[in-house]
């Protein structure tokens, strides 16, 4: 099926055979957005509400331009602005906009768990696109999608993800996704923002950033969230950089075929220096040309079944 | 016709016979936002503009979505960020607008009477989304479907609308609607905010919430607009609630069979506690869905004679 | 060809010709924006994306609906609540949304050469919809493109462009533009905010606001950017006002065919009175009609070698 559920809010409940099916779905998706004429009629007549009550520029336009490039409306919803600053409830404000007619909703929040809150009370499919710091699910998918494209597959892949990971919703669904699959995920960063608890998930911790890297088929970036609790933890941006960034003389310790990946956007000389970011090794551009084929597939599938 | 004139910026020149004809083209809007494809041609190549120059979400997204399931294109303008805070007048603003080539304004402003201002000095149709204190006819026409909807007419209801009476172009544009049929209209409110004179309209003014709501078919729900000057007329939040608002224990004070209506959005715990919100006698959420519907016959109708 | 480049930064590569070229295009696309149903799918499958990363209310929905007329889709940023805030560079944040699919990008910024600094580094075309105090092109041929419509052509023509012009980007793409016919261009406005270098252009400068206008086919008025350098260096308002605006009463220094263009949004009562603004030698409102058949001809002729 792909999606096993009637909403995307978590990758837990993903089997490795549906996000292997997403995937192929997402290989079609590309092919559209090759084309000269980047549209298709499959979603045409379907309502897409985009409900960012975070500010995002990357993700909603992903999410509105795979919505398009199939055919779909898309409607955008920011909370600057909104019923929300006039006492709405937050499932006051859903319950509204669905009874418009909307087919399927994007949520992001900034509260952990609200999409779920919210998927569970309505009928229609809700794509959770970032709540808190406990998910990013269309995020893991297109990480792992990125991977997978590079690699040939994901299993017997040496992954290693640095930064703030106690904080991440992007590492969070990584790891989870990752850990469907036959991969050995190594984690670093300051302690004070390493995964409070790895046991479930079978992640090692690194001490020194040479560890960390030194076998890795892949390394994970993530987001010093400045605007977050993140800053009080970690030491100041130039200790950071000095020694959880990636700057170019750094890259030699890493394995030749080694890719780099980094969710976006990047504090360009605090995580990555720009000599790696445009590098030959960096795959960030194409994470993001992923994005947009994957939540293509998520769509399709969400919405398939009923227009038919 | 449906619309008598060029424009629809109050309800008062709508015959009955103008307010029924539209409610029979809503009946056959619904059924197209209730099909798995819905869009259809009837306005394509017609451009909608929406120009709110008073913050919204509802009332906007409605309009937007009335107009691309009839196939239009709707732009979105807000105040935020535009001409006027450079020294532009109102009709120079509107008057660009329509040189870009949009076949119908839909317009929100904080002041009384600009849309009338506005339909005077342009060729096409202005729709009055909302102007100060003075109407919001859609959502009167929306209101009336619903209780049409839910009843099998208007003649011979009893109607109660409570609260700020005075501040409310929704209750102004209900009262003159129901007006227009064999209606029974009650207000009940704190007293500084009741209808200055309500002369001009059958209308009786309560004493009691009880004798409000003892004998209503329908209890219509106005908004505390906390943003407005509503604030320094009313008692506190706490009593205005108290004394005024619906909570689940005075329901049993109402028919069995009277709905409750809100324009939206609802102050949680002010005007109506959440299990009434969401209990069986709320229509609250089909006035939404109404809301399109309604909105969508009025498009058609102001536009449809251009087209052919 | 039209556009000789693969971006359109800069009036300066056009030739005579070219510009011609595209004054027949969009003479075809006006036919377009004047027919009932104003959609053709030229432009089908196409995305065009909006970059303001300064406020802009007309020339951001001029080039939306350009696009929207011709069939393609248009999404839209500006630089509030995106990820510029967050840390991100320009460079960034436009191969971002490039990596999405975009195949045309339109950038406006406060920062003259910013367009020219993307347009470099990215292989889709790159339209300056204004750059500082740099360029405005598409205003430029606009400009020339209404007095065409008025005037038959531009060659033996005598325009006057009157205000702050050092600091108008309009004024440079104007300059530039007139000055590859053969027309003769005067120059009006306080000392301080005279081009500070006329000699690469042939215009003349005039001493009194009657010499400025007398012999004049055109008078260009600019607008006085309070929210910009200009306050600094011009005298109070009132007295620009008397000095360098006209008003209904110094119409008669003007000849009897002279028109009256403004690229807005109009100070009313600073650069220009009401009367004028809305009187007969006024083709303000022209000019805007004017430019979305002339961003249309630009996107078309942009995009139109890749889809076929």
């Amino acid at each position: 099926m792909g999606i096993p559920t009637k909403d995307l809010i978590s990758l837990s409940p993903l089997s490795r055979e549906d996000i292997e099916e997403l995937f192929n779905l997402a290989d079609e998706m590309k092919k559209i957005i090759e084309r000269p004429v980047k549209k298709v009629p499959t979603l045409r007549g379907k309502v897409i509400a985009n409900l960012f009550f975070e500010p995002s520029t990357r993700t909603r336009t992903s999410f509105e331009l795979a919505g398009k490039y199939l055919g779909a409306d898309v409607i955008n919803f920011s909370s600057s602005g909104s019923s929300i600053s006039k006492g709405e409830t937050l499932l006051d404000t859903v319950k509204n906009i669905l009874a418009m007619g909307p087919d399927l909703i994007v949520m992001r929040h900034s509260s952990s768990g609200a999409p779920h809150f919210v998927a569970e009370r309505v009928e229609v499919p809700v794509v959770n696109a970032g709540d808190g710091i406990n998910e990013h699910p269309t995020q893991g998918l297109l990480d792992l999608y990125t991977i997978r494209n590079y690699k040939g597959g994901l299993d017997g892949l040496k992954i290693t993800i640095m930064g703030d990971i106690s904080h991440s919703r992007v590492a969070r669904s990584d790891i989870i996704g990752l850990s469907k699959f036959d991969t050995e995920i190594t984690l670093f960063g300051p302690r004070t923002v390493m995964f409070y608890d790895p046991s479930p998930y079978r992640v090692k911790i690194a001490r020194t950033l040479e560890e960390a890297v030194k076998d890795a088929d892949v390394v994970m970036m993530l987001r010093i969230q400045r605007e977050r609790q993140s800053a009080l933890l970690i030491p100041s941006i130039r200790e950071y950089s000095k020694f959880y960034g990636l700057s170019h003389w750094k890259l030699s310790l890493l394995k030749e075929d080694a890719i780099i990946m980094h969710p976006g956007p990047v504090n360009q000389g605090v995580e990555l220096t720009p000599e790696v970011v445009y590098g030959n090794r960096s795959v960030i551009f194409n994470q993001v040309t992923n994005g947009v084929a994957i939540r293509m597939a998520i769509l399709y599938t969400l919405l398939s079944g009923e227009g038919s």
